[in-house]
């Protein structure tokens, strides 16, 4: 299921985004006062899959992973941490980038799906130095070259040592007719804004750049030879220190493991139940409100640490929709329902905004920041359907505004006693704290050409909205009653399953994302979408293209039309 | 060379650009006072390439040249034109979008270059009502589907008749498993601001939407009656007409067909020479400077028309950029050379500037930007050599900064007693009126990073600027001596055509266009690259694929994995 053509090497039949420091394989976390170390050490015989070795800290999605992991781990468990230092544990490279033999070898689907989850790691990475207090210092020894660079780059100071040996580089062009695709062609023009001819030099230039040069052409922040790397090492970490409003004596809150029962065609977590239907190929997220009032207190809430209902909540959300997107590419639409009271969902919104100024309330809120592009990012047709006894109200009615639609029962169907369908909006909506990558709220994007709608929307905040005021108001695609429910669904759901899921992947990555672009969406829309079209080609990945051929002595052979 | 596998309807071996109205066989250009007609009225015989029929105003690239054609015209010929209205010449049908025969079979090349052309003649439209105050209005009657409703959503205003039957649609995902992507989705999102969820109703209904709804959904800007429609064409025309400040009393030029000399391997102008090296995948495009001094009055700048320098090379350079680009696939480097006075080139420069109100001046620079603006967005590698004797002056100097690279000589090749290289700088590069895609000039994108570069370049417009010193201020990648010259140009070509086109198309589309986004931008790269990739995939163009089976009575066949 997760790459029909590779066995994991774990034996299990899904790739499973579910880890902990005691189990990672390629990285160290090691913590000291208000400094953090990720070391990058990658076991070269504990690749995802079977089939390639992951030599000179090259990385596949099983490495990103765990680092994806440990950032997360640094968010929640360790408060006190203001400087995330990034080094290699390997004495003579830095990071190879993303290990050839496995993209020359994984599926279109992983390929594309792999490349995603990275670009989200590293997004991950500038988010948490933007509004975490969680900034990212990069030394580079010895090589560093594609998707290490493109690490690199995520964080907020490049440090690269001047021993005559130490390179950056991004040499997918060159060396594998590829894009440096995680970022790389993007951040190298927009974040680190290197002038487009140097930009084209580096990007052709095998070898990569080193010494000085490196830092003439933006392309690092510093080179600093190897007597005295220590020392500015230590001077950079208190600097960013400085930049930081961590807490110094806050206590973490661990984030214990996800309770998570699989069956074959479904997925039973505490608050969220996914459901597989094969034939149908739909999977089903029923989202389950709080089971507890909102907390009294902030000190409750690090009580209650990672089984705080919201938390809890968005880390089970994401690991089903990552589930999905990895292991379930037969998906056509993901169909999002929820249960619950909507008051209760509000309360706890408006729990955490009081509380913004607490480390952990605002690590919650940018978690669901983060699931929340997570979603709109995934490559299946998103549907809301609120029905009777939903809670669709603040954080969770972002899912009606992230949907492709949204459908809305008016009344109730036969027999059915729970409260009738009620969408309610809150600050969550509202205050700009659950951007999309376009940096707008989904209600402002949603609203791009109405802004009295916007207007509406917002003056309906707290109130109890039926079925029919929210449609006249926007909020939901349409409204139907029990007679056209049914019906009106499946006939819409088959039709999503008739489409060209090629078809659908590009209409939606296009209509998703009116407004503003940003650095996020360049890299995921531009970026992204060129690379995905050069994964595609024979020059890349046909048996004589140079993905294939690499290290095979053969040179690749290519058609020369430019297109 | 056109398409490897078909054969134009001309019998020629190549796409030809130059057309004129004499010729259409698909368009009907008429002027009455300051409001122009263009009828489509697509004679379904008269298709580009053998082997299929345009029926029901369907369209190929052969089509589109003429509407370009017409466009031109109506800017150049026709000072008084105030309102264009884009009517169909049929009687049931206003256009059915890009002939499914003709993107079935054609190349992926062909497919993707045709799209690029089509959207830059939709983006001259709205770039005509914004600057040159020649505002579209679209009168819809008929079936109104993908391309042809792409079209219509260039215009300023959009009239849909309330007959019943007229619709407006894009069905390219349902019909065909391709996207609306001659600017269709982003223009749908971010121009007329369709709300998502009824974008994606729209985007997936194959029959499309008419009558009211099409309001409400923002799809069109009015519904009319048959009884009405032609008063409100008429106040229509009075609106739009009294936004534009058009002169009343100009007379136009004539756009007198361009002097046009083709040999096997080179293209003649009267300024501009195209030598295309099959063996090295070269193609040199040198540029001519002015061989009269700029003239005294505008008088005189009319008197001269077509002929007058700036216009005469501007549509040459077009013309031979286009041939490039649809005939000459094989190329993987375009080379400028120049040769000229840079003093003269500047001259005329400065003319036009000081006579920016005058029409004609003003549909001069217009015209360069557009121009430019098709050089940023070719498929090949750019380059432009700085040598002894060339005149990159200006507008001129543009071509360096519109290249991927750019190498000037320093000092002299032995025998060689032109004067020196040099580069000038001036109005024409700092005054925002030859902006890239992105908004900005090329100079303000190339120095995203280093704002002080841009003020040193700003400070030395109008000095002439030697090998090193054009270096200094980063307005150039390599200066080089004599000793260097040839072999690292060499190298850099070789290197060049050795490396995957496919690459190259991606990396430069990413690398070129630093810094912000515009509608234009989102068209060329996000839904471009997608269409790019969608144009690859077998659920659209297999065997079994949705464009190979339309009209065959068979379904289409999918791969059902989402990616």
């Amino acid at each position: 299921m997760a790459d029909a053509e590779r066995k994991l090497s774990s034996g299990n039949g899904r790739i499973d985004f579910v880890t902990e420091p005691s189990r990672y394989r390629h990285w160290k976390l090691s913590v000291d006062g208000d400094v953090a170390t990720l070391l990058m050490d990658v076991d070269e015989h504990a690749p995802l899959f079977e089939g390639y070795e992951l030599k000179l800290n090259s990385y596949d999605l099983g490495v990103d992973i765990e680092l994806a992991d440990a950032l997360e781990r640094l968010r929640f468990e360790h408060p006190a941490v203001r400087v995330i230092m990034l080094r290699s544990g390997k004495p003579r490279v830095f990071c190879a980038g993303a290990n050839i033999r496995m993209l020359a070898g994984a599926s279109h689907a992983h390929k594309v799906n792999f490349c995603k989850f990275t670009n989200e790691t590293r997004n991950g990475i500038e988010d948490a130095s933007a509004f975490s207090g969680q900034h990212m210092i990069c030394v580079i020894t010895g090589s560093c070259a594609g998707g290490g660079y493109e690490l690199a780059l995520a964080a907020d100071h490049i440090i690269l040592t001047d021993d005559g040996s130490s390179t950056v580089s991004l040499p997918e062009l060159p060396l594998l007719a590829v894009l440096p695709g995680t970022g790389g062609l993007t951040r190298v023009t927009d974040k680190r804004k290197v002038r487009r001819d140097h930009a084209d030099v580096f990007c052709t230039t095998e070898e990569g750049i080193k010494g000085k040069r490196a830092v003439e052409w933006r392309l690092v922040d510093e080179v600093v030879p190897n007597t005295k790397l220590d020392d500015v090492v230590k001077e950079r970490e208190r600097e960013f220190a400085q930049k930081s409003d961590r807490p110094a004596d806050a206590k973490g809150i661990s984030l214990t493991p996800l309770k998570r029962k699989r069956a074959t065609d479904s997925v039973e977590y505490s608050s969220v139940s996914v459901e597989i239907s094969r034939g149908e190929r739909l999977a089903t997220i029923t989202i389950r409100g709080p089971d507890a009032p909102a907390p009294t207190s902030t000190d409750k809430m690090v009580e209650h640490g990672a089984d705080f209902w919201p938390l809890r909540l968005a880390r089970e959300l994401d690991d089903a929709i990552l589930d999905i997107r990895l292991n379930e590419f037969d998906t056509a639409a993901i169909v999002f329902k929820s249960a619950g009271d909507p008051k209760a969902v509000l309360a706890y919104d408006d729990f955490l905004r009081a509380n913004s100024q607490h480390w952990l309330a605002r690590e919650i809120v940018l978690k669901w920041k983060r699931v929340l592009k997570r979603v709109d990012l995934t490559s299946r047709s998103l549907v809301t359907l609120i029905e009777p006894g939903s809670c669709f109200a603040g954080t969770l009615a972002e899912l009606i505004f992230a949907a492709d639609r949204s459908y809305m029962l008016i009344g109730n169907l036969e027999g059915d006693n729970r409260p009738p369908a009620a969408v309610m909006l809150g600050k969550a909506n509202m205050d700009g704290s659950l951007p999309m990558s376009n940096g707008l709220s989904r209600l402002a994007t949603r609203f791009l050409g109405e802004p009295q709608s916007l207007e509406n929307a917002e003056k309906a905040a707290g109130k109890t909205l039926d079925a029919e005021a929210a449609e006249k108001l926007g909020l939901v695609t349409f409204a139907l009653d029990d007679i056209d429910w049914e019906d009106e669904i499946r006939v819409f759901l088959e039709e999503r399953a008739s489409f060209s899921p090629d078809g659908l992947t590009g209409m939606e990555a296009n209509l998703r994302f009116g407004g503003p672009e940003t650095m996020e969406t360049k890299i995921f829309a531009r970026l992204t979408a060129w690379q995905n079209w050069i994964f595609q080609r024979p020059n890349a990945v046909g048996e004589e293209g140079a993905l294939r051929r690499y290290g095979t002595g053969q040179k690749a052979v290519f058609d020369t039309k430019r297109v």
